[in-house]
């Protein structure tokens, strides 16, 4: 994978394996990347609390990994997830991020 | 949106509309997201380029609006589209640039 382009980040899509839909999108650095190939489970790179964390894990609406790319050039990752929990990944409560339509 | 978090860019995942494959991620800021907007094709900021690129606008395969979506905390968007042109959305040929499974 390629850090370099955003200090050490990589913005990293999530995707429910079964509806398709895109429920998140956060950034992870080498070592959210490398946590989330060892456990199985979403680690992101907080840039507002400059630290790991792992998504659900105080929610317990963790995200299993169920596949993992990245792309062409090597600088954005999408992993394709089952939701765990009460399936709800947004804080607010959705179960997606994007919820709001632009008009 | 708050293009503050990324020195005034907000990632921006394209995802197919209809397959909901997801295609690719790239990068707008606010003229690139006006743009997009307004023509009602995917425009992004090219960061290597330092300019605002037209997907599509040499290869032909442009990218048509169908719904644009922001985030929770309006930090990303989400693009859903119609691939135009021959569909291959990856500059190697491939129709997504997600094609790396990581081992």
């Amino acid at each position: 994978m390629d850090f370099s382009k955003l200090n050490g980040l990589v913005p990293a899509v999530v995707q429910d394996s079964e509806s398709r839909e895109v429920l998140m999108v956060g950034f992870m650095n080498e070592d959210a990347l490398a946590r989330t190939r060892e456990t199985g489970f979403v680690t992101f790179f907080s840039r507002s609390r400059n630290e790991l964390w792992t998504k659900g894990d105080t929610s317990g609406n963790r995200l299993q990994v169920i596949s993992l790319f990245t792309d062409c050039d090597d600088d954005t990752v999408l992993v394709k997830v089952k939701r765990l929990g009460g399936g709800n990944v947004c804080h607010t409560g959705a179960r997606s991020c994007f919820f709001k339509e632009l008009a």
